[in-house]
Protein backbone atom coordinates (compact mmCIF):
# COMPACT_ATOMS: atom_id res chain seq x y z
CA UNK A 1 0.00 0.00 0.00
CA UNK A 2 2.68 2.62 1.07
CA UNK A 3 4.28 1.61 -2.94
CA UNK A 4 1.41 2.71 -4.22
CA UNK A 5 0.85 5.68 -2.14
CA UNK A 6 3.90 7.05 -2.88
CA UNK A 7 4.25 6.63 -6.52
CA UNK A 8 5.86 9.27 -8.71
CA UNK A 9 6.75 8.86 -12.13
CA UNK A 10 10.39 9.59 -12.67
CA UNK A 11 11.97 10.56 -15.80
CA UNK A 12 15.73 11.14 -14.66
CA UNK A 13 18.07 7.68 -13.70
CA UNK A 14 21.38 7.19 -12.52
CA UNK A 15 23.56 5.33 -14.68
CA UNK A 16 23.25 2.46 -12.43
CA UNK A 17 22.34 -0.71 -14.27
CA UNK A 18 19.60 -3.16 -12.81
CA UNK A 19 20.85 -6.44 -11.64
CA UNK A 20 19.54 -9.50 -13.59
CA UNK A 21 18.05 -11.20 -10.56
CA UNK A 22 16.25 -8.15 -9.32
CA UNK A 23 14.89 -7.92 -12.91
CA UNK A 24 13.99 -11.14 -12.86
CA UNK A 25 12.00 -10.66 -9.98
CA UNK A 26 10.33 -7.65 -10.83
CA UNK A 27 9.46 -9.89 -14.27
CA UNK A 28 8.16 -12.92 -12.28
CA UNK A 29 6.12 -10.32 -10.26
CA UNK A 30 4.24 -9.64 -13.24
CA UNK A 31 3.36 -12.96 -14.30
CA UNK A 32 1.32 -12.68 -11.12
CA UNK A 33 -1.56 -10.36 -12.37
CA UNK A 34 -4.87 -11.70 -13.00
CA UNK A 35 -4.76 -13.03 -17.09
CA UNK A 36 -8.42 -13.67 -18.50
CA UNK A 37 -9.00 -17.63 -18.08
CA UNK A 38 -5.23 -17.79 -17.38
CA UNK A 39 -4.37 -17.84 -21.13
CA UNK A 40 -1.56 -15.49 -19.83
CA UNK A 41 -2.12 -13.63 -23.89
CA UNK A 42 0.66 -10.99 -23.21
CA UNK A 43 4.36 -10.89 -23.61
CA UNK A 44 6.76 -8.58 -22.18
CA UNK A 45 10.33 -7.20 -24.43
CA UNK A 46 12.24 -5.92 -22.04
CA UNK A 47 15.08 -3.91 -24.17
CA UNK A 48 18.47 -3.07 -22.66
CA UNK A 49 21.00 -2.38 -25.78
CA UNK A 50 22.33 0.83 -26.66
CA UNK A 51 21.25 0.35 -30.57
CA UNK A 52 17.64 -0.74 -30.16
CA UNK A 53 16.71 1.80 -26.89
CA UNK A 54 17.91 4.19 -29.61
CA UNK A 55 15.58 3.24 -31.89
CA UNK A 56 12.89 3.02 -29.17
CA UNK A 57 13.80 6.51 -28.63
CA UNK A 58 13.07 7.67 -31.82
CA UNK A 59 9.53 5.78 -31.75
CA UNK A 60 8.86 7.11 -28.69
CA UNK A 61 8.86 11.12 -29.83
CA UNK A 62 13.05 11.71 -28.43
CA UNK A 63 11.83 11.61 -24.78
CA UNK A 64 14.96 11.67 -23.29
CA UNK A 65 14.41 9.33 -20.36
CA UNK A 66 14.10 6.15 -22.97
CA UNK A 67 17.44 6.80 -24.25
CA UNK A 68 19.09 7.53 -20.37
CA UNK A 69 16.66 4.43 -18.81
CA UNK A 70 18.59 1.09 -18.04
CA UNK A 71 16.27 -1.10 -19.12
CA UNK A 72 12.84 0.14 -21.75
CA UNK A 73 9.85 -2.54 -21.12
CA UNK A 74 7.49 -2.69 -23.92
CA UNK A 75 3.96 -4.71 -22.62
CA UNK A 76 2.21 -6.61 -25.63
CA UNK A 77 -1.45 -7.66 -26.47
CA UNK A 78 -0.14 -11.28 -27.50
CA UNK A 79 -2.61 -14.10 -29.29
CA UNK A 80 0.61 -15.40 -30.97
CA UNK A 81 1.66 -17.93 -28.47
CA UNK A 82 -1.28 -19.05 -27.29
CA UNK A 83 -2.30 -19.51 -31.76
CA UNK A 84 0.62 -21.48 -32.29
CA UNK A 85 0.02 -23.57 -29.30
CA UNK A 86 -3.92 -24.20 -29.95
CA UNK A 87 -2.51 -25.14 -33.67
CA UNK A 88 -0.16 -27.33 -32.69
CA UNK A 89 -2.43 -29.53 -30.69
CA UNK A 90 -5.21 -29.90 -33.00
CA UNK A 91 -7.46 -26.83 -31.68
CA UNK A 92 -8.58 -24.04 -34.26
CA UNK A 93 -8.41 -20.48 -32.91
CA UNK A 94 -10.84 -18.18 -33.05
CA UNK A 95 -8.87 -15.19 -31.93
CA UNK A 96 -8.67 -12.53 -35.03
CA UNK A 97 -11.02 -10.29 -33.41
CA UNK A 98 -11.14 -7.60 -31.65
CA UNK A 99 -12.19 -8.26 -28.50
CA UNK A 100 -9.53 -10.83 -28.38
CA UNK A 101 -7.21 -8.04 -28.89
CA UNK A 102 -8.68 -6.19 -26.29
CA UNK A 103 -8.49 -9.24 -23.86
CA UNK A 104 -5.07 -9.66 -24.76
CA UNK A 105 -4.37 -5.78 -24.04
CA UNK A 106 -6.13 -5.65 -20.08
CA UNK A 107 -3.34 -9.21 -19.69
CA UNK A 108 -1.00 -6.74 -20.33
CA UNK A 109 -1.75 -4.15 -18.81
CA UNK A 110 -2.46 -5.38 -15.25
CA UNK A 111 1.07 -7.05 -15.82
CA UNK A 112 2.49 -3.65 -16.39
CA UNK A 113 0.96 -2.24 -13.62
CA UNK A 114 2.34 -5.38 -11.43
CA UNK A 115 6.05 -4.67 -12.79
CA UNK A 116 5.65 -0.93 -11.65
CA UNK A 117 4.99 -1.67 -8.32
CA UNK A 118 7.17 -4.24 -8.24
CA UNK A 119 10.30 -2.28 -9.10
CA UNK A 120 8.90 0.90 -7.22
CA UNK A 121 9.01 -1.46 -3.94
CA UNK A 122 12.40 -2.18 -4.52
CA UNK A 123 13.61 1.08 -5.03
CA UNK A 124 13.34 1.59 -8.55
CA UNK A 125 11.91 4.40 -10.67
CA UNK A 126 9.37 4.17 -13.45
CA UNK A 127 7.53 6.02 -15.77
CA UNK A 128 5.13 5.16 -18.41
CA UNK A 129 5.07 6.27 -22.48
CA UNK A 130 1.52 6.64 -23.72
CA UNK A 131 4.07 7.11 -27.38
CA UNK A 132 3.43 3.32 -27.17
CA UNK A 133 -0.51 3.42 -28.74
CA UNK A 134 0.20 6.15 -31.24
CA UNK A 135 3.90 4.81 -32.61
CA UNK A 136 2.57 0.75 -32.53
CA UNK A 137 3.44 0.65 -35.91
CA UNK A 138 7.23 1.68 -35.43
CA UNK A 139 8.03 -0.18 -32.11
CA UNK A 140 6.42 -3.36 -34.17
CA UNK A 141 9.31 -3.16 -36.79
CA UNK A 142 11.68 -2.28 -34.22
CA UNK A 143 10.75 -5.24 -31.81
CA UNK A 144 10.11 -7.89 -34.53
CA UNK A 145 6.41 -8.38 -33.42
CA UNK A 146 4.46 -11.08 -35.16
CA UNK A 147 0.98 -11.37 -36.47
CA UNK A 148 -1.46 -11.53 -33.58
CA UNK A 149 1.34 -8.86 -31.16
CA UNK A 150 0.93 -5.13 -30.78
CA UNK A 151 2.42 -3.05 -27.84
CA UNK A 152 0.11 -1.69 -25.61
CA UNK A 153 2.23 0.03 -23.30
CA UNK A 154 5.82 0.88 -21.97
CA UNK A 155 7.57 1.31 -18.97
CA UNK A 156 11.13 2.80 -18.83
CA UNK A 157 12.73 1.32 -15.69
CA UNK A 158 15.99 2.22 -13.37
CA UNK A 159 17.26 3.91 -10.13
CA UNK A 160 15.60 7.54 -9.54
CA UNK A 161 18.34 10.50 -9.97
CA UNK A 162 15.36 13.05 -8.94
CA UNK A 163 12.74 12.91 -6.55
CA UNK A 164 9.63 14.95 -8.03
CA UNK A 165 6.69 15.72 -5.37
CA UNK A 166 3.35 13.73 -5.96
CA UNK A 167 1.24 14.52 -8.99
CA UNK A 168 -2.11 16.04 -8.12
CA UNK A 169 -4.83 14.11 -8.07
CA UNK A 170 -8.85 15.86 -8.41
CA UNK A 171 -10.74 14.84 -5.03
CA UNK A 172 -12.09 11.11 -4.99
CA UNK A 173 -15.38 12.34 -5.39
CA UNK A 174 -14.59 13.52 -9.08
CA UNK A 175 -13.57 10.22 -10.09
CA UNK A 176 -16.10 7.83 -7.88
CA UNK A 177 -19.93 7.06 -8.60
CA UNK A 178 -21.66 5.27 -5.29
CA UNK A 179 -24.42 2.79 -7.09
CA UNK A 180 -24.79 4.39 -10.56
CA UNK A 181 -23.00 7.14 -12.54
CA UNK A 182 -24.73 10.13 -11.00
CA UNK A 183 -23.37 12.64 -14.28
CA UNK A 184 -21.65 15.78 -13.98
CA UNK A 185 -23.68 19.28 -13.30
CA UNK A 186 -21.90 22.51 -14.55
CA UNK A 187 -21.34 23.45 -11.23
CA UNK A 188 -19.88 19.61 -10.18
CA UNK A 189 -16.99 20.46 -12.46
CA UNK A 190 -16.50 24.33 -11.55
CA UNK A 191 -16.08 22.41 -8.13
CA UNK A 192 -13.72 19.32 -8.91
CA UNK A 193 -11.69 21.04 -11.35
CA UNK A 194 -11.11 24.60 -8.49
CA UNK A 195 -8.17 23.01 -6.82
CA UNK A 196 -7.02 22.12 -10.36
CA UNK A 197 -6.98 25.18 -11.67
CA UNK A 198 -5.99 27.02 -8.54
CA UNK A 199 -2.49 25.61 -8.36
CA UNK A 200 1.00 27.67 -9.33
CA UNK A 201 1.69 25.44 -11.60
CA UNK A 202 -1.54 25.92 -13.74
CA UNK A 203 -1.05 29.91 -13.62
CA UNK A 204 2.39 29.09 -14.71
CA UNK A 205 1.30 26.47 -17.94
CA UNK A 206 -1.03 29.60 -18.46
CA UNK A 207 1.14 32.36 -18.84
CA UNK A 208 3.81 30.12 -20.65
CA UNK A 209 1.41 28.75 -23.38
CA UNK A 210 -0.32 32.08 -23.22
CA UNK A 211 -3.39 30.32 -22.68
CA UNK A 212 -6.52 31.25 -21.43
CA UNK A 213 -7.82 27.72 -19.62
CA UNK A 214 -5.97 24.96 -18.71
CA UNK A 215 -8.26 23.17 -20.48
CA UNK A 216 -7.15 25.21 -23.67
CA UNK A 217 -3.73 23.76 -23.33
CA UNK A 218 -5.04 20.20 -23.45
CA UNK A 219 -6.93 20.24 -26.47
CA UNK A 220 -4.63 23.01 -28.37
CA UNK A 221 -1.57 22.08 -27.48
CA UNK A 222 -0.82 18.58 -25.71
CA UNK A 223 -3.55 16.17 -27.24
CA UNK A 224 -4.81 17.23 -30.27
CA UNK A 225 -8.07 16.45 -32.27
CA UNK A 226 -5.78 16.09 -35.07
CA UNK A 227 -3.18 14.00 -33.53
CA UNK A 228 -5.78 11.98 -32.03
CA UNK A 229 -7.91 11.17 -35.29
CA UNK A 230 -4.32 10.75 -37.30
CA UNK A 231 -3.29 8.52 -34.25
CA UNK A 232 -6.77 6.70 -34.26
CA UNK A 233 -6.05 5.53 -38.05
CA UNK A 234 -2.76 4.69 -37.29
CA UNK A 235 -4.00 2.39 -34.40
CA UNK A 236 -6.87 0.34 -35.91
CA UNK A 237 -4.51 0.25 -38.95
CA UNK A 238 -1.82 -2.48 -36.59
CA UNK A 239 -5.06 -3.78 -35.41
CA UNK A 240 -6.03 -4.87 -38.54
CA UNK A 241 -2.46 -5.74 -39.97
CA UNK A 242 -1.45 -7.57 -36.62
CA UNK A 243 -4.70 -9.87 -37.74
CA UNK A 244 -7.07 -8.85 -35.05
CA UNK A 245 -9.84 -6.89 -37.29
CA UNK B 1 5.86 -7.45 -3.14
CA UNK B 2 4.46 -9.62 -1.10
CA UNK B 3 0.55 -8.95 -2.12
CA UNK B 4 1.54 -9.44 -5.39
CA UNK B 5 3.21 -12.68 -5.18
CA UNK B 6 0.20 -14.23 -3.37
CA UNK B 7 -2.69 -12.99 -5.39
CA UNK B 8 -5.31 -15.93 -5.91
CA UNK B 9 -8.95 -14.74 -7.22
CA UNK B 10 -11.09 -15.47 -4.97
CA UNK B 11 -14.89 -16.03 -5.51
CA UNK B 12 -16.38 -17.12 -2.47
CA UNK B 13 -16.53 -14.19 -0.35
CA UNK B 14 -18.10 -14.35 3.97
CA UNK B 15 -21.32 -12.22 4.49
CA UNK B 16 -18.80 -9.57 6.49
CA UNK B 17 -19.09 -5.44 4.48
CA UNK B 18 -16.51 -3.83 3.95
CA UNK B 19 -16.14 -0.46 6.16
CA UNK B 20 -16.15 2.51 4.24
CA UNK B 21 -13.07 3.64 5.68
CA UNK B 22 -11.26 0.53 4.46
CA UNK B 23 -13.09 1.09 0.85
CA UNK B 24 -12.23 4.98 0.68
CA UNK B 25 -8.87 3.88 1.37
CA UNK B 26 -8.94 1.52 -1.53
CA UNK B 27 -10.05 3.45 -4.18
CA UNK B 28 -7.33 6.58 -3.07
CA UNK B 29 -4.86 3.93 -4.01
CA UNK B 30 -6.46 3.48 -7.06
CA UNK B 31 -6.18 7.30 -7.70
CA UNK B 32 -2.42 7.06 -7.72
CA UNK B 33 -2.16 5.27 -10.51
CA UNK B 34 0.07 6.87 -13.66
CA UNK B 35 -2.74 8.44 -15.87
CA UNK B 36 -2.00 9.62 -19.54
CA UNK B 37 -0.91 13.39 -19.07
CA UNK B 38 -2.88 13.20 -15.52
CA UNK B 39 -5.95 13.87 -17.62
CA UNK B 40 -7.77 11.09 -15.20
CA UNK B 41 -9.83 9.84 -17.96
CA UNK B 42 -11.42 6.63 -15.67
CA UNK B 43 -14.48 6.60 -13.11
CA UNK B 44 -14.99 4.00 -10.82
CA UNK B 45 -18.24 2.74 -10.12
CA UNK B 46 -19.06 1.30 -6.50
CA UNK B 47 -22.40 -0.61 -6.42
CA UNK B 48 -23.70 -2.68 -3.00
CA UNK B 49 -26.69 -2.16 -3.51
CA UNK B 50 -29.02 -5.90 -4.21
CA UNK B 51 -31.18 -4.57 -6.74
CA UNK B 52 -28.38 -3.41 -8.89
CA UNK B 53 -26.08 -6.34 -7.88
CA UNK B 54 -28.55 -8.45 -9.24
CA UNK B 55 -28.95 -6.41 -12.37
CA UNK B 56 -24.87 -6.47 -12.87
CA UNK B 57 -25.05 -10.61 -11.89
CA UNK B 58 -27.31 -11.18 -15.24
CA UNK B 59 -25.36 -9.33 -17.43
CA UNK B 60 -22.17 -10.98 -15.61
CA UNK B 61 -23.04 -14.23 -16.90
CA UNK B 62 -24.96 -14.90 -13.70
CA UNK B 63 -21.08 -15.77 -11.95
CA UNK B 64 -22.67 -16.07 -8.20
CA UNK B 65 -19.37 -14.34 -6.84
CA UNK B 66 -21.70 -11.04 -8.30
CA UNK B 67 -24.17 -11.38 -5.85
CA UNK B 68 -22.58 -12.82 -3.18
CA UNK B 69 -19.20 -10.14 -3.03
CA UNK B 70 -20.77 -6.99 -1.00
CA UNK B 71 -19.26 -4.99 -3.03
CA UNK B 72 -19.01 -4.57 -7.29
CA UNK B 73 -16.52 -2.12 -8.96
CA UNK B 74 -17.21 -1.45 -12.39
CA UNK B 75 -14.00 0.56 -13.98
CA UNK B 76 -14.95 2.55 -16.97
CA UNK B 77 -12.79 4.80 -19.19
CA UNK B 78 -14.65 8.29 -19.33
CA UNK B 79 -14.14 11.14 -21.27
CA UNK B 80 -17.30 12.54 -20.69
CA UNK B 81 -16.35 14.21 -17.35
CA UNK B 82 -12.78 15.67 -19.38
CA UNK B 83 -14.84 17.05 -22.09
CA UNK B 84 -17.76 18.48 -19.86
CA UNK B 85 -14.79 20.37 -18.28
CA UNK B 86 -13.01 21.54 -21.89
CA UNK B 87 -16.26 22.57 -22.97
CA UNK B 88 -16.88 24.65 -20.12
CA UNK B 89 -13.45 26.39 -20.26
CA UNK B 90 -13.66 27.47 -24.27
CA UNK B 91 -11.63 24.42 -25.15
CA UNK B 92 -12.72 22.05 -27.97
CA UNK B 93 -12.24 18.77 -26.93
CA UNK B 94 -10.94 16.20 -29.90
CA UNK B 95 -11.26 13.09 -27.97
CA UNK B 96 -14.50 11.26 -30.06
CA UNK B 97 -11.91 8.47 -31.49
CA UNK B 98 -10.63 5.15 -30.85
CA UNK B 99 -6.82 6.52 -29.51
CA UNK B 100 -9.21 8.22 -26.94
CA UNK B 101 -10.99 5.43 -25.87
CA UNK B 102 -8.00 3.48 -25.70
CA UNK B 103 -5.99 6.09 -23.87
CA UNK B 104 -8.79 6.27 -20.93
CA UNK B 105 -8.91 2.33 -20.62
CA UNK B 106 -5.31 2.38 -20.12
CA UNK B 107 -6.19 4.70 -17.63
CA UNK B 108 -8.75 2.18 -15.81
CA UNK B 109 -7.04 -0.46 -15.70
CA UNK B 110 -4.32 0.80 -14.17
CA UNK B 111 -6.11 1.91 -11.60
CA UNK B 112 -7.99 -1.04 -11.32
CA UNK B 113 -5.02 -3.52 -11.17
CA UNK B 114 -4.03 -0.62 -7.81
CA UNK B 115 -7.25 -1.07 -6.37
CA UNK B 116 -6.78 -4.85 -6.69
CA UNK B 117 -3.43 -4.85 -4.72
CA UNK B 118 -4.24 -2.50 -2.28
CA UNK B 119 -8.05 -4.19 -1.38
CA UNK B 120 -5.97 -7.45 -1.01
CA UNK B 121 -2.84 -6.01 1.22
CA UNK B 122 -5.85 -5.16 3.65
CA UNK B 123 -6.95 -8.74 3.61
CA UNK B 124 -9.52 -8.83 0.83
CA UNK B 125 -9.98 -10.92 -1.59
CA UNK B 126 -10.67 -9.82 -5.56
CA UNK B 127 -11.94 -11.29 -9.04
CA UNK B 128 -11.77 -9.66 -11.95
CA UNK B 129 -14.71 -10.25 -14.24
CA UNK B 130 -13.73 -10.52 -18.13
CA UNK B 131 -17.39 -10.19 -18.95
CA UNK B 132 -17.40 -6.72 -18.63
CA UNK B 133 -16.15 -5.99 -22.24
CA UNK B 134 -18.54 -8.68 -23.78
CA UNK B 135 -21.55 -7.16 -21.93
CA UNK B 136 -20.82 -3.17 -21.95
CA UNK B 137 -23.97 -2.42 -23.66
CA UNK B 138 -26.37 -4.13 -20.39
CA UNK B 139 -23.81 -2.64 -17.99
CA UNK B 140 -23.76 0.92 -19.44
CA UNK B 141 -27.63 0.53 -19.36
CA UNK B 142 -27.37 -0.76 -15.72
CA UNK B 143 -25.46 2.02 -14.47
CA UNK B 144 -26.40 4.85 -16.40
CA UNK B 145 -22.77 5.44 -18.00
CA UNK B 146 -23.54 8.50 -20.29
CA UNK B 147 -21.65 9.02 -23.94
CA UNK B 148 -18.37 8.70 -23.38
CA UNK B 149 -18.06 6.45 -20.66
CA UNK B 150 -17.28 2.43 -21.62
CA UNK B 151 -17.14 -0.28 -18.91
CA UNK B 152 -13.82 -2.19 -19.26
CA UNK B 153 -13.54 -4.49 -16.23
CA UNK B 154 -14.52 -5.48 -13.16
CA UNK B 155 -13.71 -6.54 -9.54
CA UNK B 156 -15.79 -8.25 -7.05
CA UNK B 157 -14.97 -7.62 -3.62
CA UNK B 158 -15.38 -9.16 -0.07
CA UNK B 159 -13.53 -11.23 2.58
CA UNK B 160 -12.41 -14.20 1.70
CA UNK B 161 -14.11 -17.21 2.41
CA UNK B 162 -12.02 -19.83 0.70
CA UNK B 163 -8.00 -20.24 0.06
CA UNK B 164 -6.92 -21.48 -3.27
CA UNK B 165 -3.98 -22.31 -3.78
CA UNK B 166 -1.36 -20.18 -6.18
CA UNK B 167 -3.16 -20.19 -10.16
CA UNK B 168 -0.05 -22.14 -12.36
CA UNK B 169 1.76 -19.92 -14.92
CA UNK B 170 3.88 -20.54 -17.93
CA UNK B 171 8.18 -20.51 -17.12
CA UNK B 172 8.96 -16.98 -16.86
CA UNK B 173 10.34 -17.47 -20.45
CA UNK B 174 7.22 -18.23 -22.07
CA UNK B 175 6.47 -14.55 -21.49
CA UNK B 176 9.37 -12.85 -21.60
CA UNK B 177 11.71 -11.39 -24.58
CA UNK B 178 14.90 -10.25 -24.54
CA UNK B 179 16.12 -7.16 -26.88
CA UNK B 180 13.39 -7.86 -29.36
CA UNK B 181 10.51 -10.63 -30.03
CA UNK B 182 12.08 -14.27 -30.49
CA UNK B 183 8.98 -16.14 -32.17
CA UNK B 184 8.50 -19.57 -30.71
CA UNK B 185 9.68 -22.82 -32.83
CA UNK B 186 7.45 -26.06 -32.72
CA UNK B 187 9.56 -27.26 -30.03
CA UNK B 188 9.80 -24.27 -27.77
CA UNK B 189 5.71 -24.45 -27.78
CA UNK B 190 6.36 -28.24 -26.71
CA UNK B 191 8.46 -27.05 -24.04
CA UNK B 192 7.00 -24.04 -22.35
CA UNK B 193 3.25 -25.45 -22.33
CA UNK B 194 4.60 -28.70 -20.85
CA UNK B 195 4.22 -28.74 -17.60
CA UNK B 196 0.87 -26.92 -17.47
CA UNK B 197 -0.41 -29.91 -19.82
CA UNK B 198 0.94 -32.72 -17.66
CA UNK B 199 -0.95 -31.02 -14.84
CA UNK B 200 -3.53 -33.42 -12.90
CA UNK B 201 -5.88 -30.94 -13.29
CA UNK B 202 -5.41 -30.55 -17.00
CA UNK B 203 -6.28 -34.56 -16.84
CA UNK B 204 -8.96 -34.02 -15.01
CA UNK B 205 -10.53 -31.26 -17.09
CA UNK B 206 -9.89 -33.46 -20.63
CA UNK B 207 -11.60 -36.23 -18.58
CA UNK B 208 -14.74 -34.15 -18.21
CA UNK B 209 -14.75 -32.07 -21.19
CA UNK B 210 -13.82 -35.44 -23.70
CA UNK B 211 -11.40 -33.80 -25.34
CA UNK B 212 -7.90 -35.04 -26.63
CA UNK B 213 -5.87 -31.33 -25.65
CA UNK B 214 -6.44 -28.61 -23.22
CA UNK B 215 -6.23 -26.46 -26.13
CA UNK B 216 -9.28 -27.71 -27.42
CA UNK B 217 -10.83 -27.04 -24.32
CA UNK B 218 -10.37 -23.48 -24.82
CA UNK B 219 -11.22 -22.92 -28.76
CA UNK B 220 -14.40 -25.04 -28.69
CA UNK B 221 -15.44 -24.88 -24.93
CA UNK B 222 -14.34 -21.57 -23.52
CA UNK B 223 -13.17 -19.27 -25.70
CA UNK B 224 -15.49 -20.22 -29.06
CA UNK B 225 -14.87 -18.16 -32.34
CA UNK B 226 -18.58 -17.28 -32.32
CA UNK B 227 -18.83 -16.04 -28.64
CA UNK B 228 -15.50 -13.71 -30.03
CA UNK B 229 -16.96 -12.44 -33.06
CA UNK B 230 -20.33 -11.93 -31.71
CA UNK B 231 -18.50 -9.72 -28.97
CA UNK B 232 -16.03 -8.39 -31.36
CA UNK B 233 -19.57 -6.77 -32.80
CA UNK B 234 -20.91 -5.79 -29.48
CA UNK B 235 -17.94 -3.56 -28.36
CA UNK B 236 -17.20 -2.12 -31.38
CA UNK B 237 -21.34 -1.03 -31.39
CA UNK B 238 -20.63 0.24 -27.65
CA UNK B 239 -17.57 2.09 -28.73
CA UNK B 240 -19.48 3.88 -31.75
CA UNK B 241 -22.13 4.64 -29.33
CA UNK B 242 -20.28 6.27 -26.81
CA UNK B 243 -19.05 8.68 -29.20
CA UNK B 244 -15.44 6.58 -29.81
CA UNK B 245 -15.52 5.85 -33.59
Amino acid sequence: MQTILEHRSIRKFKEQAIDQKILEQILQAGTRASTTGNMQVYSIVVTQGEALKEALWRAHFKQDMVKKAPVVITFCADFNRFNLWCKQRKADPGYDNFLSFFTAAIDALLVAQNVALAAESLNLGICYLGTTTYMAESIITILDLPKGVVPVTTLVLGYPDEKPGLTDRLPLNAVVHYEKYRDYLPEDIDSLYAEKESMELTKQLLKENDKETLAQIFTDNRYTKKDNVAFSQALLGVLKKQGFM
